[in-house]
């Protein structure tokens, strides 16, 4: 074939891909409208919009299809997943009714309390915004409240409980504080009716809470407070319970190690004069993933940090171990010491077994989707 | 409507669900079918498989489709890139043509020299693999050689540069380390030909080279080693020039330091006993993520690491300077300073400038798959 004639055969096959990358978008709207209609069923019938075992079995159905077509199920698998995630964000909305519900959010105004008053709102309850600025309405408001939902600050969450006026006994006391043992404690001592400390594990930035996770710890009364997480599993969330006094723990590891380490390392970037741009353009997937991680924390709120690390005085004594195992370790390269890095290294590996390989592999799924958008 | 009537209506909307799903698998198989045909077609023409002109003007097509049939068009173009990654990996091997070129690829034992063998053994190169063990065969290997890559650890590519036999004068000499100074000056003493220093930006687990990044330190004879650039860009990689003086100041901030830092994580979490599948119990994606980055590092070479490290004294220094930041940012702590935090975050955030909010976005995307996959 002379090279005008492929040439005008690959125009061909590329209108052909055209037309079937629009049947494509054709068929996603109409799989979007019948997610629709299927969420105004379950509403009438008030269940839940995420049947995880219903979802199992369909994606077991379509990779089977897949694998017979001899395409990769693991492509069907990741496309239904993404269309799925659009459903949830459209639908979440209107599946949780609190119609008749007082919902007192202190603390309203910011990022957080506003995700949650939306999302009573939308659900029909009354919600009342109080700010530290008109605490003289407190008592008004708190007076008939079914629930006193506490967005505060982690610094003020203390005097904010001992201020709170006398809640009705049947009203829930619920905090979304990032710490949870003192606050419990403090709520506990206050109030005498339901109690549950809960810890949001996203940021207010997530349009829904679609298989998100809530991190709930018991405080009195869980028939009392039980309203209140069925509607958060109907909006979509996980709810898993644990002690306060082991969630601090756990966290400090996470959350403030993480922290602290990721604003030392752009703090140094900076003292350094890097140029970050250059850093960007010089990075495969993996490393941009990790200078995404140094840099956002750069675009969120410097006291929210501020406090999570400075929450506990045990934080700064774990801190400190860390950074003597940091100048214990680079004193061993700079003493050429190359042995006892390995046999570290071979030890942590045992430490983390095989979630080692299962978090190459995870992280390597996310490399690709940033390597797509490339 | 009775309930039972509706329940009737759910199960009628899941059956035209799985339907619609079926259809989408079907329509995913004919699209990969034409993308398969159409790479024979531009292999005939000798055309690249990926043209970025292209993509762009295919996604804004369906984005403004979706737009105006109501669905977002961030799906569907999350889809499509989805869809065509797939395509890339079944197409980019017979895309290059390199019948007649003797290619010999010392330390083509391990990953990322197996790897490289493939792709030029595919297009067609003769390739010849020169353990250190069977170094008597190099000078019979390498007398008729049109490429010699060193696919060797860091700690021994200068000696073995050194103990390379005479290359034919066309021959290129390329090496595929992380460091690029001293191993290109090696190669520029050692050959009279063609010399260019490559960094692959990309771990040996990759499928396909498709949209990934090769970093080039010019040596000599940029014409002399064009077709082998030229192969590389036609298995999809980009190629990003730059001096390896430059190279190696970037990487010893992107490499070194996030190496050491997420090692000291690990080695930290150790010591501290901490259970981390508990830790990945109460993740929230973002943590997930940053657990993961520390724990994949694990399940990959620890030599590597030691030797990227340990390269150069000049890292050491640095590294220095980064604990001894850390550690006075932990004694303000200590000392109960918020102000100096939140100085020092402003500061950095001047810094990383609109990056901050970029990455911020960005990495919100990311998480959005990670929720996904839960």
């Amino acid at each position: 074939m002379k090279r005008e004639q492929i040439a005008e055969q690959l125009e061909k096959l590329r209108l052909q891909i055209d037309a079937t990358d629009s049947q494509l978008v054709h068929l996603l709207q109409q799989r979007q409208e019948l997610a629709a209609r299927i969420g105004a069923v379950k509403r009438q019938l008030g269940e839940p919009l995420y049947v995880p075992e219903r979802e199992a079995t369909m994606f077991m159905r379509r990779r089977e299809e897949a694998q017979q077509l001899g395409i990769s199920p693991d492509l069907i698998e990741d496309v239904l997943r993404r269309v799925i995630r659009d459903s949830y964000q459209q639908q979440q909305a209107a599946d949780v009714h609190l119609q008749g519900k007082q919902v007192v959010i202190i603390g309203g105004g910011g990022a957080m309390g506003q995700l949650f008053a939306k999302l009573f709102s939308n659900a029909g309850a009354k919600v009342h915004i109080i700010e530290p600025t008109d605490w003289a309405v407190a008592p008004t408001y708190c007076q008939h409240a079914d629930l006193v939902l506490l967005a505060v600050p982690l610094t003020v969450v203390e005097q904010v409980i001992l201020d709170l006026p006398v809640l009705p006994p049947s009203c829930i006391l619920a905090d979304l504080t990032s710490v949870k043992e003192l606050p419990l404690a403090a709520m506990l001592t206050q109030h005498s009716g339901p109690v549950v400390g809960l810890h949001p594990m996203f940021g207010p930035q997530q349009a829904t809470l679609a298989k998100q996770l809530v991190i709930a710890c018991h405080g009195r009364d869980e028939e009392g407070y039980r309203w209140l997480l069925q509607a958060i599993e109907h909006w979509g969330a996980r709810i898993k319970f644990i002690a306060a006094a082991e969630h601090d723990q756990a966290m400090s590891f996470v959350q403030v190690l993480r922290h602290l380490s990721s604003f030392v390392y752009g703090v140094h970037l900076a003292h350094e004069q890097v140029d970050v741009q250059q850093l960007v353009e010089l990075s495969s997937p993996i490393y941009h993933l990790e200078l995404m991680m140094v840099g956002r924390l750069f675009a969120q709120d410097a006291h929210l940090y501020a406090d999570i690390i400075a929450a506990n005085p045990s934080h700064f004594k774990m801190l400190r171990r860390y950074v003597s195992v940091f100048d214990k370790i680079l004193e061993e390269f700079e003493q050429g010491n190359k042995a006892d890095f390995i046999e570290r290294f071979n030890k942590v590996r045992q430490y983390f077994g095989e979630l080692a390989h299962k978090f190459l592999s995870e992280s390597q799924r996310l490399l690709d989707v940033t390597s797509d958008t490339k």
